[in-house]
């Protein structure tokens, strides 16, 4: 599958390995690094140089032999290919350890997202605040999300009140909808987009490995 | 790459896939079904069919023309690749909300790993109890792993402690290390194994999805 997107053609593998060349290329930055060879890229993320290369130059000829890349140019069209110049906002639904934990993490402000409050319907947290954001009552989910222009949701509530969550999101016309509660969502043919996550998926990846492991 | 296990040579790609066919023959389980065809899989999955044939058939011909998977057989395969069938114990550290919310989920015991205990250094939560498990003091890990014969931690604290901690777990002879911490640990050649997660890699997956979208 080939996506368009700002005049390049990416395949969506080229996609998935991208978050992870923006992690890195980030922190190379904020290191004070200019430019990177695709030698060192490849020895710091473990991935052979041919791969980077690869990856890396479908985005147009910015990898100059002898001269290696230019770490915030690379940076700056990753981000953009990413979304992450758009300044999303989102909300999280489910005030729970889990909704908690997100609200610590730095990682939206990083990827430019901005969160904006929580949502439950515990009476015992709502009115309440967590990290600067306002515990509002689910009822108030609908004038808070036209009203503040929110784009993502994230889903932490309990798995049982997920697809009626995400219809009303969907109706709504919350654009992005990142799903934490391990039921599969799909709306195809909709504006609305949902990302499921599956932790455990990787707690398998792990338990795999060390299987393997003791095999050898 | 290609990795040998249980006389079936798997390509790394098929791993990746297999926590997802796990959890939908569970789901299959669970309501009773017995047999599937890679047609109805497919529509299930959203996968093509010929994709599950192929993924599927390594592990031998028992997806019969006309009969489809037995189910059952099918899981029991898929699990006992992926570690399930061994009986890991985990232990939990750092007791903050990601901890917390991780104690909560049915995701452990459905794939065979037994929660053991909480660790923190917090003297206001050290002596707990949450969902069952002690917290112990981080002083008793030593001690703790050796007596239970503890096989996963997870590392759940702040990151800057990681380091340490995953080269304090290795010496120990821990063999798994699930990393929730955000720094890329790398432990080769070496018996143990670590699973680094990066939830943030599955919000730029939805914000790029989101740009794509709007671009179109």
């Amino acid at each position: 599958m080939e996506t368009k997107n700002s005049n390049y053609r990416i395949s969506s593998a080229v996609i998935k390995r991208l978050p992870r060349y923006f992690r890195y290329l980030r922190e190379l930055l904020e290191g004070g690094r200019m430019r990177i060879s695709s030698g060192e890229l490849s020895k710091m993320m473990n991935v052979t140089a041919s791969q980077i290369r690869q990856d890396l130059n479908c985005f147009g000829g910015f990898g100059q032999q002898g001269y290696g890349y230019n770490v915030k140019y690379l940076y700056g069209k990753i981000s953009e290919i990413l979304g992450v110049e758009q300044g999303y906002k989102a909300v999280i639904i489910g005030a729970g350890h889990l909704g908690l934990a997100l609200v610590g993490s730095p990682m939206f402000a990083k990827r430019g997202v901005t969160l904006s409050a929580l949502f439950d319907n515990s009476t015992e947290l709502v009115g309440g605040e967590y990290g600067n954001l306002h515990i509002y009552d689910i009822s108030e989910l609908e004038a808070y999300i036209k009203e503040n222009g929110i784009n993502i949701a994230v889903l932490t509530l309990p798995r049982a009140y997920a697809k009626e969550m995400a219809e009303r999101l969907k109706n709504l016309g919350v654009k992005g909808i990142w799903n934490f509660t391990n039921i599969e969502l799909n709306f195809e043919d909709s504006d609305t987009v949902v990302q499921n996550v599956h932790i455990g998926d990787s707690l398998m990846q792990l338990t795999y490995r060390m299987n393997s492991n003791e095999e050898k």
